[in-house]
């Protein structure tokens, strides 16, 4: 992934107390969805593929519906992928972090310039 | 402070990789003008003053400005407050807040309905 570039803005939507979704479950899902497989995706994040498993189980328990559904052993060694749901969760957040980004560009760049005799 | 309604929408603002501003920074600077003091704004978010002075601490390294002002001693204790560049910073992330919660209302309600039939 690219560096970042500062200010940025980071978005995590508080489902409930407990579920949380951010950057970096979504980051997990597209990686899900791309590599076709929880623990690939986890490794490119250096995540654990207990910690990547972990982070899937609490978004499935939240929908309705899994987000990701994957199948054990065989001779591929199984593999996973995102549901029509988590495809619908994943680009809604997506979504969610571009029209928050455009909202708000012109308040971050005042935000960066306070104190700077640009604006007080 | 009222219990939060979910889902809900926390936002952080990443000035360097360093300098985070989000819900805990913005909420002791307003405590900090609200009561005059670092350690009854921590306080008052469970926060030990240590931990309160050194965000605070992190916040005055980034801007030009120091965004709160301390005296120590004296009869009363001393006292904090925000300064000019500080109450900016602060109106600035309760803007930020408001547009991003505002742009992204209706994608929020979408998410809550994934898999609920309501969408996909």
């Amino acid at each position: 992934m690219p560096d970042p570039t500062y200010p940025n803005l980071l978005i995590r939507i508080n489902l409930t107390a407990d579920v949380l979704l951010g950057p970096g479950k979504a980051d997990l899902l597209q990686g899900i969805a791309e590599t076709g497989s929880i623990s690939a995706a986890g490794r490119r994040m250096g995540m654990s593929y207990k910690r990547a498993w972990y982070l899937v189980d609490t978004m499935n328990g939240y929908f309705p519906e899994p987000l990701v559904v994957s199948s054990k052993g065989g001779r591929t060694g199984g593999g996973a992928s995102l549901t029509a749901t988590g495809r619908a969760a994943l680009d809604c957040y997506r979504r969610i972090q571009k029209k928050a980004e455009a909202a708000i560009q012109a308040e971050i760049a005042h935000l960066a310039g306070v104190g700077k005799g640009v604006s007080k």
